[in-house]
């Protein structure tokens, strides 16, 4: 049986090439005026659009983690959604400590003293000795707290139940939130977007926080109360945060957060996702589809994730 | 037999309280004005400044890892000198992998991003597949080599003879400098002071790399050649450069340095001698000391470390 493959990305060529490349058998690439596509690859925005005009779809793999367009309630759900995991958890744990060395290691700090032309050589600090907190602890959050681990930090982690992370010290579940926060050195959510994680970064949680706690948030914006966030920061109750993901996105120019203190902002860049490494788990799932066999990652349209 | 050790550091009370605290037998500290002091514990520069004065001396331990102010001809050096090693590998590898994180992820491209209240997402770099070239593989050298190993780098090693550690993919040595820095992503030296190693970074070196490349310097300013840096730095024949040590330190207020493109400065503070891990090296060095054992980390005086 033969099968008909719309690819819905910015980068569409370079998905094109790529599964090109590999020579899959069955396998035709279409344009959007094709008949009878039953799969689809790419940004989740895009097939949504698409969905109308696709009534064979069979699978569709999102090449992002994030599949919220496509759980809304118009949206309809008679086909296979599979989303892209297990590949954003190196560039990810890249990012969190990449911007947790940087605050260790007062980057800003040394480059202003630069410019004053001033002999800063107070000491920095080290990760050696800390403790990190994950609001989430699933394959991305794995990979944080194993780097973190190799740094010699202490991990705690935050999870409905799961415990899966052998590089997680602690975990802490349910009403555990606030015991979770107290005492963290750095607090880093990689949460979903469900309706259980929805401002679950709130001021009571960032009221746990000890003051010299830096928050980041790689997870979704939906996660985070913004508010009571610029407020912490405004008032010094939190050492600082730094955000990749925000509630509304692309930020409007005129939200605070561009000019709140001690935070510092990237533009959902934390993990961007590489073709090669999409393409590599498409391969996988179509030798899967084909063979009629279960796909990997496939997400729960109830769950949400 | 009873010992007695002089303390010269400018943090003198914080060794002494963690050295009292360690109860060690048959050790008196005493201050500058006892007779008899046949151990010194400190910074180079004030154990030279001392020496006149400590004709008892048997035993100089350095909190540094760099001793040159106890080379020069002027210095007697009937007494065993040891310096602190072992303990600068992990905090030269959290400034190391930092600051290229910090390259790779775009730190200040973001901010400045944020400054300008603009939506940059674009695509950031990863370590993952870049190949890092270290100039000198001692302990320092091999703990960096593990944790770029970690991230997922090809590590190279130029050393002169030795090939101890296991996290280098490849060796180079001696007329092998050239080959060993073409396709560098990354250049780092660590290199000791030694007549061998002095302006090794020079302009055949920096010629060497591909234009995208970044160099940093966590050994000694000795080994670099500052006005070819400057010039590479000027021509774009380098992407950047992080330097943390100077052939002068405090680096002087009209060094063209302070204000050269894609440079960033640190003030000798990659790797901050803790007191902590000093006087755990200083203990079992003082119980070998005691037993008459030979020293750890001893230096020798003609190679210069």
């Amino acid at each position: 049986m033969s099968h008909k493959l719309l690819i819905l990305a910015q980068n569409e060529n370079k998905y094109r090439a790529l599964i090109e490349e590999a020579r899959l058998s069955n396998l035709e690439i279409v344009d959007s005026s094709a008949d009878n596509v039953d799969i689809a690859l790419g940004e989740p925005s895009l097939i949504k659009a698409a969905l109308a005009s696709l009534p064979d779809l069979k699978w569709a793999q999102s090449i992002w983690a994030g599949i919220e367009p496509l759980l809304g309630p118009a949206s309809h759900r008679n086909y296979i959604l599979t989303n892209a995991r297990g590949v954003f958890g190196r560039l990810m744990s890249e990012y969190v400590i990449g911007y947790i060395l940087a605050h260790e290691r007062g980057i800003l700090q040394k480059l202003e003293a630069q410019k004053n032309k001033t002999w800063d050589d107070s000491d920095t600090g080290t990760l050696r000795g800390k403790t990190i907190g994950l609001l989430g602890v699933g394959s991305i959050g794995a990979e944080v707290a194993r780097t973190a681990k190799f740094f010699g930090m202490t991990v705690r982690g935050y999870t409905w139940s799961s415990e899966t992370s052998k590089d997680v010290d602690k975990y802490y579940h349910e009403k555990d939130l606030l015991a979770f926060a107290s005492d963290l050195d750095y607090l880093v959510n990689i949460l979903p977007n469900t309706k259980d994680t929805r401002k679950i970064v709130n001021a009571e949680l960032l009221g746990a926080l000890p003051s010299h706690a830096l928050f980041t948030n790689v997870g979704r914006g939906a996660a985070v109360d913004e508010s009571a966030l610029i407020e912490a920061l405004n008032q010094n109750r939190i050492a600082g945060a730094v955000l990749d993901v925000y509630q509304q996105e692309p930020l409007p120019k005129e939200h605070p957060f561009w000019e709140t203190k001690n935070l510092l902002m990237t533009f959902h860049t934390a993990a961007p996702s590489l073709p090669e490494d999409i393409v590599k788990l498409f391969i996988e799932n179509y030798k899967l589809f084909s063979d009629g066999k279960p796909l990997k990652y496939q997400v729960n349209f109830e769950k949400g994730y």
